[in-house]
């Protein structure tokens, strides 16, 4: 059951932007696993993909593509990563890209491959090569909702979210999908996500607006600290509202929802997270810099101890405390540091703090959004990170799903 | 059920070195949870603590105390960790230290406290006060198996074992025992340990033995990645037998006794771990260097979908190269790397190993006692390290017991 997570609804179509999903049997039976999306000529697409040195074969080839011809497909298959495939992967990953480039008379770098499912299995380019004709049929731009499903894997809930902005010149449209509820942690943590706009952005202003989005959304969310091979997160400027952003107020408004569709994004994903039971955000403020502020956070939100006693609604501060000292910073001093769970002091001075009761913590425990403030006393930098709890259930999915 | 760990049997007295247990109802009722170790005038005593920042009030006092004076009295609690008790747990620390020194007519400073349990509440001093009477009173050579029952918590069997060693001057003995089974990682990741020798040994040689042991023993095992507020390993030498340690021979003869000892106890963490129903062992061969191998190794340990895949005996290998992908090694030639599970080669080449089957590693996921081995094709470093799986009941001894 994700937190506090509805299933999208209004999705608005992105002019330039068009999507289609169907059912090409790669892993699941009986539901979309294939998806196209055809971006129109002239567009500005941007993308980011995972850091993990074992990045999958889809990765390595859409890396290429992208800085070598405009891209103009992105070819988005669930139930099989194309991971851990070797030359084979490659070869497969670059083969899935002909197939739509034939057909639709462009060349194969336009066209970007994106996989994610099972780790270490051979993609079944057959099942492809039937798909891509009624794929290529269906191209619509209403067809957001249905891609937002077809991406899923152990997700619950398809995730994507629409904004309309008012600039100056006019209104534009931004819409994002994404997927991914494990092996989900910063360094490009969404598995993947795919965010268009019809604004007119140039190339510098599209990779620039894309990254500052990143930061503070998909790079701030954390399930399990797995990073996945194969998180990808790309985003595509049709241009076809002709608004084009040339005032730093334009920017500002722009760039504020596109932070809003992102962020919305990201803490989906935790919301969605495996076994979730507890949305969880966790600021650290007075840090003496970002990279401290982060240390501690990821510390925190990785901690197993502390995310069990998350589920278990316990407000075991020793835990927090616990994480908090053991975060690597250098001459941490404990009796500057307090910790607040909710609006409720519960350590300071390097202990219990003297005003609370269990009760108080308990109170805030037994919400399903959970705010963990830890204030260092060191500095002025700060952050803020989403995660969930580990639960039966995370457990429960992870040792009987293959990834 | 412990894994592959069975109760101890034939623990040797160590001469010079007194043990006693009582039930103090610190917390717990009906057990032991109380403990004196006497240790003989003209002892040597290393001892080497947690880095958590956050550390107990008992680590601040022992620290202190063992610089301060000759250490006589070891004071062990179990069902309180006095930590995040602020300045009365200082206070509290040293009352207990007291109590002991009054009736023994020896300084405060020769009292060395120790705790371990929950965080964050205040110790009931009227219980030792009552209790140590009766503890002082029943000092014994033999009490060590009472001694290791009475420092549990979460562990389902206590940690102990002993070694002879035949020197060249005659026969010398180790005894050690140790607690623990959550908030288990390195950097001190006993919760407790206590090792004892009648071998005669100077200040420099005990702490230098004392630290090359825990290095491959103590600081090489994690269960969850929590560094406990309360680690603390202490060897003690008191020389009784009269046998020195003066040559080479000797020297690696006892050295290896007493790493095998420490690897024991601290592989019998990992074996007695919360929930676990796997003891793995990971090797990192052919790292440039020993922190790249270290980083290697943790990122794979700590990995809850590793752990999970673990758990359900599922040959995932694809978690496995995904978390050694993101070890954060700098420039990771992936096609160099090579992964075993137990004799079976899984990756290679950066992909599934060409002769592998399913079948294969299944029969090795199907033991209790896993071996994963990692060669990065690097460099001549290398590592070894031991954990466990993440089941059901990690999830809920945590979410129900309170540290």
């Amino acid at each position: 059951m994700p937190v506090g997570l509805l299933a999208p609804h209004d999705l608005l179509p992105v002019k330039g932007v068009r999507l289609s999903a169907t059912a090409a049997g790669i892993r699941y039976q009986g539901r979309d696993d294939l998806v196209l999306i055809e971006i129109s000529e002239g567009s500005q697409v941007a993308g980011v993909f995972t850091r993990n040195a074992f990045c999958a074969a889809p990765v390595v080839v859409a890396r290429q593509h992208l800085a070598k011809a405009e891209s103009r497909y992105l070819l988005i298959n669930s139930g099989n990563a194309n991971a851990g495939t070797g030359a084979d992967g490659i070869q497969d990953a670059k083969a899935s890209c002909a197939l739509v480039a034939n057909r639709s008379h462009v060349p194969a770098e336009a066209v970007l491959p994106f996989s994610t499912g099972v780790i270490g299995e051979p993609m079944p380019i057959p099942a492809f090569e039937a798909a891509i004709p009624a794929l290529i049929e269906g191209l619509d731009e209403s067809g957001w909702m249905s891609a937002a499903q077809a991406i899923m894997t152990t997700d619950t809930l398809p995730k994507a979210l629409s904004e309309r902005v008012a600039l100056s010149g006019g209104e534009v449209v931004i819409t994002g999908m994404a997927k991914g509820a494990g092996m989900i942690r910063p360094d490009m943590a969404t598995m993947l996500a795919f965010i268009a706009t019809d604004a007119v952005l140039d190339a510098e202003q599209t990779r620039r607006m894309h990254i500052q989005a990143i930061e503070s959304s998909f790079n701030r969310v954390t399930v399990d600290g797995d990073t996945s091979t194969n998180d990808a997160c790309v985003l595509i400027a049709s241009g076809q509202s002709q608004v084009a952003i040339d005032n730093e107020q334009d920017r500002v408004l722009f760039q504020t929802a596109l932070d809003r569709v992102y962020r919305h994004l990201a803490q989906a994903l935790i919301r969605d997270g495996e076994g979730a039971t507890k949305f969880v955000e966790i600021r650290v403020t007075e840090a003496g810099d970002e990279q401290e502020a982060l240390s501690v956070a990821y510390t925190v939100a990785h901690s197993p101890l502390v995310k069990t006693a998350l589920f278990a609604s316990d407000p075991n501060w020793g835990r927090i405390l616990a994480a908090v000292g053991r975060s690597g910073i250098a001459n941490m001093e404990v009796d500057r540091i307090h910790i607040d769970l909710g609006d409720v002091r519960i350590v300071e001075g390097g202990g219990r703090a003297a005003a609370y009761t269990e009760e108080q913590g308990q109170k805030v425990m037994d919400q399903d959004e959970i705010m963990i403030s830890i204030i260092l006393g060191r500095g002025d930098a700060k952050t803020t990170v989403w995660t969930s709890d580990l639960s039966f259930d995370y457990v429960k999915i992870n040792a009987e799903y293959r990834t």
